[in-house]
């Protein structure tokens, strides 16, 4: 049951959005029936959008009717979406059909959108006359504040990287962290933790990371369960399907939250809550990582079907459980129950490497693959020496299951850098983040597969998220770990 | 060019529209993908609307995409929109295409629409929720005066013929007579003409007729023409294309204007305009009723693509200055030149009457329609007992041109009462809207043939103008001259 006193604290914490007007100029096309004109512009937006038509010919004599799609990269801009039947609601594409009685004039859009392309196209004038399109206002909307931004004397492809991973997180700034603004909408317990991440680092919004918090231990599930998202519209209520390593990171994203702010307060109020998911995940997975989803919900790791998630599960349960640690210890709190737990669950991690391949192996088929060796790495289960060869051996192996999200190439990215591999660390993120980058995009994507770029899990990418908070950590990995690039470049 | 003065009393004379809101109980029915429903309100409406939506199911996780299509008569909605492809802009459908962002929740469209079909289809919601609708709010609005329409004890059908004659003129009270509320919503003089007759026995706003009179007076085309009609959005403008016999019109509606009000400020202030319709068409036309259409603009007279329009030409020109003469002898005015018109074209008139086949005949092909000999009646060119003879005649004759819209009907209904065929005016008025009350119709329409209902010059009746002003008639001719069936039922 909803938990009033954290639901109000919440409530108290909602953020003011920052309102920008931006003016772009239109174009002298005259678009006639059928036709139509694309707006570049430029950048990667959320908020409203005005479009203000200007008509030639006689007097307007019947209404505009057109045609209007809002698009993150214009790929999505060529995917016919009368043909779209995947398994995501077809209503999240960003294509409006409207007509005006009021011609020439303005239209206000009454939806928010994610976009940074707008294709209009005319469907109905009538003899009388034609419309171009004068000009559109943009008002942007986020809870990012851009002044606070540090900006580095960093090479030009760093800056890029940036940039773009901050125009990401930024566009997903909103009333909450949300995933991404065109889809879903709602606040995700595994991506706010990269969220608040890289916030910490650019747009310190730590009211806004305290504000999620509160919203998920505001809204729990049975038993005290958390769930792995909050809806926020109509009302706020917690999706009633829970994660089973989302739940987790609440730990791990509360303690990050601790660790830079120093809140003390929020700590000591939420640590029932995240000790709460110790508690109810530990009767939920066994000495195989093998996790009970009825009860706990599904395991994500990734997007990768193919994916054997036992060891991740494990991982993230003995990674989740150092942070409840550390924040035991910090509130001089009892730490039997989770030093116990960690030691007996890191033994039964330990039995499921398999000494002949040099691998953890995942599941029944005893499947090998890149997220099972980097959670089991992350977690600290192997030391450093052993990890490195782990990984080593990983990146001549050629059929281990790979990785097809920023989320998780994230995990990745932080292994390298735990393990000392720095330099590595830099060139991998470059070579994952610049191929979204070399496509011509201006925010970071749900899912990026740089060996199928446009391959969908949801049945046709114009329904992917192209802004997607999780895949703003660059930010966050370049301000942590590479400043020092600054003086080198 | 525009007379300012003219203008700013028109501006004046706007009427502030009444505003009712009108609550309709939804339905239970859940509404899954694809799935419709459609609610008849039991009546014409003019307005606004809301949309009430509930969900079932578990908390929305996409938004609502749905089809509303407004429609007038039934049959509207079985029409396929998308095979629409009539010379007429298909923006005029009234139907629309919705994203819902937060459920369950109201949408209040922006647009204003006519209709008393509702159909709400369901596009896409998400594997979580469906929909039903709670409720529909409508937003009535027009600036006619329910309370000063005297209703009478006539018998039932003479109330049903009434009622609808009332409703429709209601509907096309906005802030002028517009012809149609769905299609044009605009004045147009020929419209005008008849709906202000109606609603001198009815409604009786009579600063509506004087606004609109204004309206044509301060938009004059070139040389002082008035033009046919006048766009409202998103300013008010002459249609740079004029018709002969509207622009005569003006005449005879500032003429009854005046006969009704005794307003002979607007008399005086209006009679060079209207006398100026006079000069410029006496120029345009010849003796055998032909206009120069390239100067004057296209004689209407009818829908009916067979007519023959010289002999109507001729006779509504000859009508119309005759109400020129009144208003001139009212007015103290030099009556000679009007007079000597009168009587010379009335002569040229006569010629065109076939004195073998006894009917005035029209153009090269020396057409016989009912229009031809209805015009001439009416412009007196015939006495009684010949005009009498003649419409005899015509009832007999099969080949005869017919009409096709109420518009040209009314006339022949006037025609009738002019020739003292009371009874046979009264008989053929019912039987001619009563066939629209038969097809289920609450406002009388645009176009109606008993022998082709479904008709359309327009090539689909998606757009045609169920609800249009020039159909109101019944009410004023009931009142005006059958107010004594009140006993006699």
């Amino acid at each position: 049951m909803e938990n009033v006193e954290f639901c109000r604290k919440a409530d108290q914490l909602k953020p003011v959005l920052y309102k920008e007007e931006i003016d772009f100029p239109g174009s002298e096309k005259i678009l006639k029936e059928g036709e139509e004109i694309i707006f570049d512009l430029g950048n990667h937006y959320v908020g409203h959008v005005d479009i203000d038509f200007g008509t030639v010919g006689r007097h307007p004599d019947a209404p505009l009717y057109f045609e209007i799609q809002f698009a993150e990269i214009k790929e999505e801009l060529s995917y016919d979406s009368s043909s779209y039947h995947g398994w995501l609601s077809k209503s999240w594409i960003q294509q409006e059909y409207i007509h005006l009685d009021n011609l020439p004039g303005s239209i206000s859009l009454p939806r928010r959108y994610a976009f940074r392309y707008v294709r209009i196209r005319v469907l109905s004038t009538s003899p009388n006359y034609d419309v171009y399109i004068k000009g559109l206002r943009v008002h942007s909307e986020t809870s990012a504040d851009d002044k606070k931004v540090k900006r580095y004397s960093w090479s030009e492809k760093d800056r890029l990287l940036d940039d773009i991973s901050i125009r990401t997180l930024r566009s997903c700034m909103q009333e909450v962290f949300e995933d991404g603004p065109k889809r879903d909408r709602r606040l995700w317990l595994g991506d706010l933790r990269l969220q608040a991440l890289a916030n910490y680092e650019t747009f310190q919004n730590d009211d806004l990371v305290k504000r999620c918090l509160y919203l998920f231990a505001g809204h729990p599930l049975e038993e005290g369960r958390l769930s792995s998202n909050i809806f926020l519209y109509l009302e706020e209520e917690a999706d009633d399907q829970p994660m089973f390593d989302y739940a987790l990171f609440f730990i791990d994203t509360l303690w990050d939250y601790y660790s830079h702010t120093g809140d003390k307060e929020t700590l000591e109020e939420l640590y029932p809550t995240a000790y709460r998911q110790f508690v109810l995940s530990s009767s939920c997975i066994d000495e195989n990582g093998s996790v009970d989803e009825a009860k706990a919900g599904r395991v994500f790791v990734d997007w990768n079907f193919e994916l054997d998630r036992n060891v991740s599960a494990l991982g993230i349960y003995i990674y989740a459980l150092k942070d409840l640690l550390k924040m035991a210890r910090e509130l001089n709190k009892d730490t039997k129950a989770i030093e116990d737990e960690i030691a007996r669950r890191s033994l039964d991690a330990l039995k499921l490497y398999d000494e002949r391949e040099g691998f953890f192996v995942s599941g029944e088929k005893k499947q090998i693959s890149w997220m099972s060796q980097i959670w089991m790495i992350l977690s600290g289960v192997i030391d450093e020496e052993k990890g490195n060869a782990v990984l080593e051996r990983l990146s001549k192996r050629k059929n281990a299951v790979g990785m097809n999200s920023p989320y998780a190439y994230h995990h990745y990215i932080q292994v390298l850098i735990d393990l000392g591999r720095k330099e590595e660390a830099y060139q991998k993120m470059h070579e994952y983040w610049d191929g979204m980058i070399e496509r011509g995009s201006s925010t970071f994507w749900e899912l990026y597969d740089p060996k199928d770029p446009v391959a969908s899990p949801y049945g046709g990418l114009v329904v992917h998220s192209f802004c997607h908070a999780w895949s703003c950590t660059p930010a966050y990995f370049l301000r942590k770990y590479f400043k020092d690039k600054e003086i080198r470049d």
